[in-house]
């Protein structure tokens, strides 16, 4: 996601807590932006091979940011 | 904590379904960062002040980030 439009944040996480757990911290400027970029060229193929690895659905937290640092422009 | 030695990100986030709930992401390039802001001038005053404000004890999730996108260096 690395250039992605809006992408300012898009960090995979592990949890010492729960070793089969995958986190991913995404930080989008818009909700467009993030839409845009399932669309973009190998990324729904990407979805594709990813998610048979999967045990289950991705759970999903969406949330506004409204400010702070590190948020870019 | 902009310009906090380590401070990737610390974005004050809410949450659509939760209005009454705050979440804050950080992302610290080490756990000793992290520590050292907490007892930078001021920080202990802020959270002595915001504690009483909050409905309970914060609920925190630590992670390990192994990379991507906005990471700083």
């Amino acid at each position: 996601m690395d250039g992605a439009r809006g992408c300012q944040a898009y960090v995979v996480n592990v949890s010492p807590q729960e070793p089969d757990t995958v986190w991913v911290t995404e930080i989008w400027r818009s909700a467009e932006d993030h839409e845009a970029s399932l669309a973009a060229r190998g990324v729904r193929e990407l979805v594709e091979r990813a998610t048979p690895l999967l045990a289950g659905p991705p759970e999903r937290t969406e949330l506004t940011p409204l400010g702070g640092a590190g948020l870019g422009p």
